[in-house]
C-alpha cells in the first residue's frame, strides 16, 4: 500500500514564517512524522512539495496506477485552481483535502474550495496533525 | 478528560434511510465504536442527540467546565444555526466540526457552515470514521 | 391508508389573527373539514400542529412505516428550514407542501422553499381550501 | 360558469416526449378528464393550447367577462414573460397557476415565477392530476 | 399595565462569558433593575428567557392579550427566525428590539434583522442599559 | 416625414382596465390625438399594436426606410426582449421609448429596460401625454 | 403658475466641455429657450443651479408652496442622492426628472435613478430638448 | 439524412445591416452555400427563418423524427427563451447551437446561451462560416 | 457635561410633511423638550440641523473636545456617506445614531447604515422619543 | 501556412480517464488526425501539450510571427487565467477557443471564459471533431 | 506650470486622529513640503481642502485652463461621488487619485473608487509620501 | 540595501505589442532606466521576469533576508493569484504593487487585486514611470 502527500505552494516556507496562523513545525519535520507512522503500520508513503500549479497537476496524474490514495494540501491553489481539480477527477486516486489552518475561520475567498466536491473528505484546522489525521484516514478509505 | 458528542437533527434516523448519502452504520453502533476507543484510551465520553436546535444550544453551553472538547455533528443546522455558533463562542469548549458526508460536494446550500468559524477545525466526508477521527484531534487538542 | 397533517408555527393561531392574510377559518375547523372528508373516503388521517422545528422533525421521521402520506403546512419553516428538509428525506414518506396564502406574492424571503424539491407537489394560496386540495392529491399520490 | 384551461408552449407534446419528468398522458386525455369532470358538475369549460406568448396574452385578455376562472400551465413562459402577467393583471379573470412537475426540485430558473404574484394560487407537481385539483379549486374560487 | 421581556438563545450565559461583547452583568441583575424600574413606575413586568425558538413563538403568541408590549431580545434568532416574525405579526403586542451589543459593528449577517420591520423600533448597543432604555419607549408606546 | 407609433402587448387593454396605473385613455383615444397633433403639423403617422413579440419585431425592421422615427411602448417586452432590441439595431431608424406609468416607481423587475440603450431617448409616466411628447421629441430628431 | 428648473453639479460646465455626450448649448442659452417659451405660454420659471447637494435640498424644499411643478436636472446626484428623494417627498411639489444625455446607454451605475420613484415621470436623452419637453409636461401635470 | 437550419429573429435582417458586427453576406446567400454543401454530400436539407419565438417552438417540434439534425442560431432569444430550451428537449433531435458574432465578446447578456445546455455543441464567431462548420459537425453526429 | 444633537438633511421639514411616516412634532419642538429634559439633569446641551453633509462633517469634528457625546439623526445620508463615517472616526467623540422611523421597515436602500458600525449604538423608530432615549443613554455613555 | 494547436492542462490524460465526457480518443490520435488533415491541405501544423500555465502563456507569445494562427484548448485554465487572455491580446495571432466537451452543460464555474472575449470564435461540444473543426475554420481566418 | 492638490473631508483633521491609520503628519506639513518641493522644480502649487463634495466639484472645474494638472485625494467621497466623476471629466485636466491608507487593505467600501476610471493614474498607501510622488508623477505627465 | 522588481506573465513582451495600452518601453529599457537611477543612489537591484506562477511565488520567497523590498507588477496574476498573495506574507519583505496601466480604467475583472491587501501600497497607471516612482517609494519604505 503506497500513499502520497502533495503539498502546495508557501508550504516549503513551513515553521518560518506567520507562525500565528501555520505554527512552527517544518514541512520537513511532518513529513518525518508522516514516514515514522507509515513504517510503523507499513505503509509507503512519498512527500512532495511544489510552487507550481502545473508541476501539481502532473503529479496528481502520475498518482494514477502508483498510490492507493492522495492526500493533497493544495495551499492558496485549492480556492482558484480548476486544473488540480480536473486531474483530481482524470487520476482518480482517492483524494483527501487538508489544510493546517481552520480556512472557514479566516478571509472570505479561502471559503470556497474549488478541490473539495472531488475528493472524498476535508479535514482542516489540526495545524501538523491534520496530516496524521489523513494518514490515519487514507489508510481505510483503500 | 471528558469529551462531549453532540449529534444533531435526523442523526437519529442513521443507517436506517439515504445509505447512499450516510451509510449503513446507526448512531448506536457509532457511539459503541467511540466508547471502546475512548476506554482503550483512557477517555469519558458522552454521546447525545437532539433534533432541537435549543436543547442542542443548552448542551453545548453545558459543555463548559464539564468537558475538555466538544465533537458536533450539527447536520443540517450547521447551515442555519446562529445560536449553536453563539452558543459554542459562549461555552468557551474546544469545538471540532463533524460531518458523515463530504458536504462540499452535495447542494450548495451546505457548502456555508455558520459554526465552522468558531470551531478549532472540520473533519467531513468519512463517514462513521470522521467520529473516530475526530476523537483522535480531540485527545490532541486539549 | 393514512395521511398524516403536519402544522408548523403560528398555525395554531389561525382564524384568530392577520385575516386578511390567512382567513377567518381555525385550525380545528380545517381539521374537522379534513377529517370529515377522510371519513366519507374511508382514510385515517391524523392532525398535529407544533411550534417546535425539532418536534416537527421529529414528527415527520416518525410518519415513515406508520402513514402513507404527509401534508405539510412548515408555515415560517419553510424558508429556513434545512432539518426539515432533511428529516422528508430521510423518512420517505410522499410528502405535499401546502401553504394557506399565495406565498410568491408576499415578501422576497417567502419565495424561496427549502422543503419543495424533496416533496412531491406544492399546492398555495387556496386558504383552508389548500388542505382539502392536497388530501384529494395525497390520496392519488400513494 | 365557465372556466378557461390555458396551455402554453411545448404542452402539445406532452405524453411523447421525456415521460420521466411529464408523465404518459396527453393534452388530449388531460382534456377529456377536465371535460368529464366539468360535465359532471354542470361547468362549461374551454381548453386551448398555444407555443406563442402572444396567442396566450390574447386569449387571457379575451377570458375577461367571459370566463369565470383561468386556470393557465404557462410552461416556459412563467419564468420569462412579462407579457402573460400584465395580461392577467389587466384581464382581471381569477387565476390559478398549474404546472405538471415539480417546477422547484428542477433548474434553479424555473424557481422563479413571474406570474405566481398576480395568480390566486398555484399547483404544482401532481402531473395531469395538476389540472384537476385546479378545476376543484377553480369552483371554489368564483 | 404589563410588560413581558422576552430573552433568547444564550443569553442565559449572560456576564459569565465574553464580557468583552456582552459585559459582566448578567441576566438575573437586568430582570433586577428592570423588576425595580417597574415598581417605581407601577407597571408590572414578566422576563422569561429560552433556547427553543418555538417556545420564544408560543411565549410572543401568549403575550397577545396578557401583555400591553413585548421587549424582545431575540439574540441568534434575530438573523434567521421567520418564525418569531411570524408570532410577532399574528400576535400583534407593540413589541422593540433590543440588542445589548451594537450588532451593525459586528459580522455581517448580524446586519439583517428578520423581526426590525414588524417592531416598532429598535434599540441596540448599550449593553444592560439597552433594556432600562426598552421600558421607558415601551411605557410611551402603549 | 412619416413617424410610425408601436404599442407592444396589453396596450389594446388599455382604458378598460387598471386604470389607477394606466388612466382612462384608450389607446384609439390615443391614436385619435396623435393623428390630429400629426395632422395639424403635417406629419404623417401609423400607429399599430400587437401581443406579438416577433410582429413587433417585423414592424420595426419594416421602419427602416419608410418612416423617419420610431416611437415604441414595449410594455412588458420592454423588460425581456433582446429582439426588440436587435431589431431596433438593425433597423437603424431613430427610436423613442415611452411609458404610460412611470416604471421607475414600480416592481424591481421594470426597472431595466432592455431596450433603452439602443434607443435616442426615454419617456415615461406621463400617461397618454407621454405620446404627444414623444411626438414632439421624434419631429425634433429627425 | 409658476415652474422651477433646478440644475445639478457640473451643469454649469454645460456647452464647453464633452459636447460629444451633452453637446454644445450653454445652461444660459437653455435658459433663454425655457424662458422664451415660459413667457408664450403666459408661465413663471425660475432657473437656478448648484454643486452643492445640500444646496439643492435647500432649494426642493422651498418649492413647496412657491412653485407647482419642478424640473430637476439632478445630474450625478440622480444615482447617489437619498437626500434629494426625501427632499422631493417632502416638499410634495409634482417633480419631474430629466436628463440630456440617455443614461441608460452609458455607464452601470448610471441606470439606477434614486429619484425616479418619488417624481412623476422621466425624460432622458433629447439633449438641450429635455428642458423643453419637460416645460410641456409640467404644464399639463398642474 | 436531412438536416433542419432554423434562424431565428432578426436574422432576415442579415447582410443589410450592422455588416461590422454580422458581415455583408446575406441569410440567402448562406442558404445557397449551405444547400449547394448538401448537395455534394447527398445531403437534404431545409432552411427556415421566423421572428416569432412560438413559431420557432412549433418547428423546432417538428423536427422531431423528421430530421436527423438541427443547426440553430435562435439569436436574440438564445438569451431569452426557455421555450426554445424545452422544445429542444422535447423533440429530441440533436441540436448544434450557431452564433454569427462571437457573442462572448458582446455585451454581459449575450454571455449566457438557455439552450446551449440542452445541445450537442455550440458554434460562434465565424460569420457565416459558423453554418458550414455545423453541417460538418451535424453530419458526423448523426 | 456636554451633548451635541446632530439633525442631518430635510429634518427641518419636520412636522410640516409626511407626518404618517414622520409625525407630527417639528424640529424647534424636539429641541425644546431635549433643552427642558437637559436643564432638569444640569446637562448643556446643542442642536443644529444641516442639509449639507460637508458640514455636517465639520461639525462632527468640532464636536471633538468640545461635546462629551454626540447624537445624530443623520436622516438620508445614514445610508450615503462615508465621509460622516470617517468624522465620527476621527473626532472620536462617542455616537448615538438616531432615526425617527423604524428604517428597518421601510426601503431596501435605508436598511444599510455606514455609520451605525462606528457609532456606540442605534436607537431607532420612536418618533421624536428617539431623541429623549438617546439622552438617556448618551448622559450613561459618558 | 501555419497553425499551432495549443492543449492546456490534464489533456494528456485524454482518452485514458473519465470517457463519459471526453470519449476514447487519445491526444496522439487527434494530432495523428490532424496532421493527416493539414497534409491534404498542404499546411503546416504543431501540436504542443502543457499542465503549466507559464509555459501555455511562453507558447502563445512565440506563435506571433512564426504561425497564422492558433488553435487553443485552455482546458481548466479558460475559466481562471488572466494570463492566456492577455498573452493571446498580446500576440495578436487570430485564435479559436475549442472544447471537447460542451462547457455550458457542466458545472456553473465552466460557463465563463476569461480567454473567448479575446478569440475569433468557439468550438465547443464536439469531442475530438472539435479539433478538425477548428482547423478548418483556422484555414478560412487567416 | 501650474499643479493643483485638492484634499477631501477629514483631511483637516490629518496627524491629530487615528494616526495608526493616517500617521502624525497634519495636513499643513505636508504642503509645506509639497511647496518645498515645488519650489526647488521651478513648479507653481496650490494646496486646498474642503469638507463639503459640491465645493471640491467647483474647484475641479476651475483647475480647467488655470492648472496643468490634479493631484486629488479625495478620502471618502472616492468611493460615493459619481459628481466628483463628472467634474474630472468636464474640467479634462490630467488627475492624479492619491491616498494616505492603502485602500484596498481596509473596508470593503473602501475598494471600490468611482473616480479612478477617469483619473490617469493611483498612488496609495504611502502616507504623506503619496503626495511627493504624485508630484513627481504630476510633473512627467504634462 | 537591496530592492527587487519582480515582473509576471507577458511582461516580456513589453513595448513589442498593444502600444495603445501599455507604452512602447521594453522591459530592458525600464531595467536600464532603474539602474541608472538605483546606481546614482547607492542601491543594489535586480529585475527578474517570468510567466510562471509558480516561479514567481518562489522569487518572492527568496526575497526574504535577501532583499529590503520588494517591488512587483505581477501583471495578469494579480487578479488571480492567491499563491502570490500567500507568498508575499510568507516572505514578509515590504512588496509595493505596481502597474503600467490604470487597471480602475480597464476591465472589471482588473478592478480587484488580491495582493493589494497585503502589500504596502500601490501606484498604477503612470506607464514606465510607476517602476521609478516605486522606487522612490521603496527606499523610503525601508
Amino acid at each position: 500500500m503506497k500513499i502520497l502527500f502533495l503539498n502546495g505552494p508557501n508550504l516549503n516556507m513551513l515553521g518560518q514564517r506567520e507562525p500565528e496562523i501555520y505554527g512552527r513545525t517544518t514541512l520537513s519535520e511532518i513529513e518525518a512524522t508522516i514516514r515514522r507512522l507509515a513504517k510503523s503500520r507499513g505503509v509507503e508513503v512519498d512527500f512532495w512539495q511544489s510552487n507550481l500549479e502545473g508541476e501539481l497537476v502532473t503529479w496528481i496524474q502520475e498518482s494514477a496506477g502508483n498510490f492507493d490514495a492522495l492526500v493533497l494540501n493544495a495551499a492558496a491553489y485549492t480556492h482558484t485552481s480548476v486544473a488540480l481539480r480536473d486531474a483530481i477527477s482524470a487520476a482518480g486516486t482517492p483524494t483527501i483535502e487538508i489544510h493546517l489552518s481552520n480556512t472557514a475561520a479566516r478571509e472570505e475567498f479561502r471559503h470556497r474550495s474549488l478541490i473539495a466536491p472531488v475528493c472524498r473528505g476535508v479535514i482542516a484546522g489540526f495545524g501538523s496533525m491534520s496530516y496524521s489525521l489523513a494518514f490515519e484516514a487514507a489508510i481505510s478509505l483503500t
